[in-house]
């Protein structure tokens, strides 16, 4: 039964994101499918809003939002509570983030620090052999201020502020870190860095066989030891220290058993050679990103980090998150599409210099999450198994 | 400048989704941040059909949807020619994904192929010592049968396929592989592994000292190396020729040029640690799950994979593509949700015995994200950098 | 100044393993460069004896060689007190080890477990399109008992255990998985693996492109997550509970503060990307496979490894180590070696039979080093850095 | 049947390393264990010139050595033919790696690149939040110079390049970058943060509670990626390209095949999560360790590498190999034992200045073994199952 769509997608080159063309797209689809494309077509607003966000523009989605909260942030940059939205039809979700949020707002609150702050654009350079590569190498940090001047000239938001290299046979791979202002800044540093290969590539280098803008090591849209190590996007931290009192009577059990799983958590993750030893970060920075007009892809670079506790004499618990490459955005992409521009000024994070606190508030509600979802497992065990093993006492309490 | 909230989001615990309750947290929070959501309001349906997918209920987040296509696939499970609707707010992302749509069906077509299917939840016991916990291995094969019959009396959709396990000091993981009917399935696997592990804890297991249902090596909502040998969801490859004239007539670049870049990628990620080889598998999977009312934050799982290729002598391209952990549904979770359904059945993919289908056609479409991201990176090179640099023709062409 | 060699190495063909023939090419060498081999020549043996294990034989390297010991092992093969060779230059290696086998043995002794023991050769096999790899599977599944036959006439003590199977794009990558007595085993595995490839792709296989050897999944003289959880060679644990006083009195620290290092090596091992979270397990192994006529070179694989403890509530402290990939010989390449087999000897480890003892004792050998080197470098911390900053107790105590 | 060990290892405090104490040490092993240690004993040298590289000195592991070459060589620090001694007791290691070098010498030689130059010591700095410790990233950039001084004064090779700081947590890892001469260096790295530690810790640091001297981020007898990345040890490239006729002649394949073996080679490494896409560096690497007095546990990091080939127009084969931390050293450690410091010298690579050199040879040498093995692989298949298979040509060809 193979499908056969003679139909093709309309298109108007004079202005294609219209209620009309977005009709008379749902119609050819349903047309040829046999499908009412009713809720998609209930959409709000002007579709000339989403143009540069869109092409075929059809309708939208529409993604079930929650609020949970508030969340008390105590960051540089997000200072106070947050009714915090959330898009999502996985359910508990909410309801999860919103006890973590209960918690550690009867803790006194969450510490959230952004430690470092670059977008990259990583081209390949290849060359006739590993010298003639190593002495583009130097040639590269000599003339450091003269690439910067050219990449920043494509953009005023784009500022170069080292380019990394990495070594491999006679390839160099150069890796371009920029700030970028407020937005999510991948287009703008992938300009920036053309404009400044081109120029590169022009000055006659000794050698070169081949040049590519971009040879993998940036990495976009995928995890990397790399991006670990040296970020992407917002590296961020967020801590609280839980009094043993509230752990027990919020989340039904103790800092002592919440370290154990620790440990075993963090062996699971080296065994299976996870890119999180954490539970569950994706989950929360996906309906954020979702609600707030984030490029919701970069969950993929997201969803790693690091997760490092303590466990304290008196029995409260010291728990942090880091998130090496959180890619958030208020300026540009989807930050000003409706609903989203909504959400974001919800937080107070619309427009210009709000990026870091947005950061702040996504790090602040994954930790919730972590906090949840971590006594959820540790409690439940507790409980239910309690009679058939329980009578052996976790080792390291 | 700190934000204080001295309000609550009001919840009834007798009927919570009801257009009633979700304006009244919209004032709650429209109030204490000074925002009018009125966007967020403006959803087209009964917030009864969220019920059991969010909690907090508020409105929606309203996603931009385009469509592209046909896409054309010769799969086992999708057959023929559809639209793909694509949930983004990233600008050329549906353009692109068209454009390879378009070079692959004048190629004839894609061809798809589900390799492996299965869900998974990890607990892991702890014993006494390394023994205990070896011989517990040796107790789980040979009480398969049983464990098996436990876990699967929880839910008729629930088969067990197998058991793995893996040892690390005392501790004994173990990875139950499901195959979970048409939903994505891991709160069914949760729920079967929970009532497995309460009876294998109950059997009087000699050396016991601790168990939790979950060792962080399940694992879930992010990148492991296990499940890039496992699999975890759908294990699916996309795969299609590309004649030379084709490439040239639609890509602007040559197959050479495509097969150099690929070597440098397989570099660029080795030495990156970069879970994928390719270019952004992530971006089309996002846009699809949005879409398609997927569980979105398994981007995190499904942006690894494997891009492979082969040049022929006579210039034409194989291209392939492998999603190790490609976590689909087409029943529950968010799939029954208004747009999503709509957008499911678009494809064909609504309800039971579709979740193979939905797999063939997100990794296809994967497939045309990478030959045309991939070709405008080339090309681009070629063009714009050919003065400077061209006169030296790729190695390996 | 480039260094020209007119002269080639002599070689008999008849006999080439003799004291002539090594005094000839130490000739040659000698006068190509000025130096005067006399150490080297200055082995005790008839160079007929290593006939099959090196070629161009000229000589020996004479590698110190030093006792430690007794060390206490309470394992399923090795059980007792054991002095242990180590060959080495590193000054403080055989001192460090030995202070974690006084350590070790006042506590009681290390018990020792292995937990898996197989060895790899992993051809891969390319087919047409995924269909027909995956298909392939499904009868190498089948035909299983013809391939075990096949691969097992090769080698009486080569047992096929299973064949694992990994799947992308149109390849498909077997990993055979054997026991192979007291060898190695390597040799021995590719015959097997040889032989029963040669069966298979002579049963016509549909759709067949092309077939090799190895496909570097094996993974062979190189660390891999494949192995970290699939095991090459032994997989094997060593496990100690020491008690708080010794601690203190022998290592001059606390439990509470190596459990503290502990936490912070995991997520400095977890941030590197590092394939072990311990101190230096390659340490210890070297020196005894050197000494004990093991393929050194297999330390690329032994270097990977868990290490997993656990602070009682009374300051005892439990540590365990796993290396998942430790591969030993007692019988064959170069364990009938003069000085080589005598080490084994001295183990009670020469000849058939006695692998996984000497397995046991290697793992318990790296356990003391791991004490040992751990509590060097938190005690000289706390020691030397008290007054500047000891003020403030480790957080976790 | 427990062995037991009555007798203690007897120790000179005044004079240990003497031929009466090491036949004193072999008569208490040999009486406890019935074991004639008589080749053990069968040392060259006075006891005397192995003080400071082993404790409980008791003989020598007589190690077989076998030449191979000459090696062609062009590089920046070694230049023209060399022999190149091999430790091994792996039948066919040494042949093979000779024909490697026949090839290759016959190609007109391979091209050797010292990329980069660094050895590490990592401590780590915990503070009381993430703030502090981000606080410490800057005032250590501040200080740099303050803190070489430090460094540089414990030992006038050690010369402090920079220091990496990466974040996690409230935890700042730095890693110190340092030159050493032409030893090893890694003892006079710790010694040299040691000290610089000692310093910053006594300057105050606002709100540091606790420091230790290596977080596992160095990362020592261990692969990592962070190494991968940024090197330990020397980062050298080897390099040739192999005329069509001559991989025909002398290894009865084609650059094709080669080719196509490379990309699934490729695809394998990056399925296993392997360290090295190439077949078996550690093989030459560790032999040449051995006979060369060199810390031959640091093949867990060598052995890690990058393999990178292109296919030229005509047929010829372009080989890379990328060692990204090779540890050599020429100076100090076991260089001038009898025997290895023989070795060196045939290489010209013993005393000060000559560790780039040893890089190269090292490098140039596992060249050989890679071609070498890759073609036998290839060949091997190529005739032996040419009937049952071979009618398909493989595809990229």
């Amino acid at each position: 039964m193979r499908t056969v769509i003679a139909a093709r997608l309309p298109r108007d080159p004079a202005n294609d994101h219209t209620r009309d063309m977005a009709e008379a797209r749902r119609r050819v689809v349903g047309e040829a499918t046999g499908v009412t494309l009713e809720h998609v077509g209930a959409f709000s607003f002007d579709p000339a809003v989403v143009r540069g966000n869109i092409e075929g523009f059809g309708g939208v989605a529409q993604v079930p939002l929650g609020f949970a909260g508030p969340l008390l942030v105590d960051g540089e940059h997000a200072l106070g509570e947050f009714f915090v939205p959330l898009a999502t039809s996985e359910g508990t979700l909410v309801a999860s983030y919103g006890r973590g949020m209960r918690l550690t707002r009867e803790a006194g609150g969450i510490t959230t620090t952004v430690i470092d702050d670059v977008m990259q654009r990583a081209p390949v350079f290849v060359f006739c052999d590993a010298r003639a590569a190593r002495a583009f190498g130097g040639w590269v940090d000599e003339h450091f201020d003269d690439i910067r001047a050219v990449a920043e000239a494509t953009d005023s938001f784009a500022h170069l502020v080292r380019i990394e290299q990495y070594a491999v046979g006679k390839m160099r791979f150069l890796r371009f870190d920029y700030t970028t202002g407020d937005a999510g800044g991948q287009n703008m540093v992938t300009k920036a860095t053309h404009a400044a290969c081109a120029w590169m590539t022009g000055q006659g280098l000794s050698g070169l066989e081949h040049f590519t803008l971009s040879g993998n090591l940036d990495t976009d849209k995928k995890h990397s030891a790399v991006n670990n190590l040296h970020t992407r996007g917002k590296r961020v931290v967020a801590e609280v220290t839980v009094p043993a009192a509230l752990i027990e009577q919020v989340m039904h059990t103790t800092g002592a058993a919440l370290y154990h799983q620790r440990q075993l958590s963090n062996m699971g993750s080296l065994l299976a050679g996870a890119v999180n030893n954490g539970a569950h970060y994706a989950n929360g920075i996906t309906a954020m990103f979702i609600a707030c007009g984030q490029d919701v892809a970069n969950v993929a670079e997201a969803s790693a980090g690091f997760s490092y506790t303590e466990l304290r004499e008196n029995g409260d618990y010291y728990f942090s998150i880091t998130i090496p490459s959180l890619i958030v955005a208020t300026c540009g992409g989807g930050t000003e599409l409706p609903t989203q521009r909504e959400c974001l000024e919800v937080l107070g994070c619309f427009g210009p210099g709000k990026a870091r606190k947005l950061a702040e508030i996504v790090a602040a509600t994954v930790l919730c999450g972590e906090l949840s979802l971590g006594s959820a497992i540790v409690s439940d065990q507790w409980v239910s198994s309690h009679e058939s093993f329980g009578r052996n006492p976790p080792p390291s309490t």
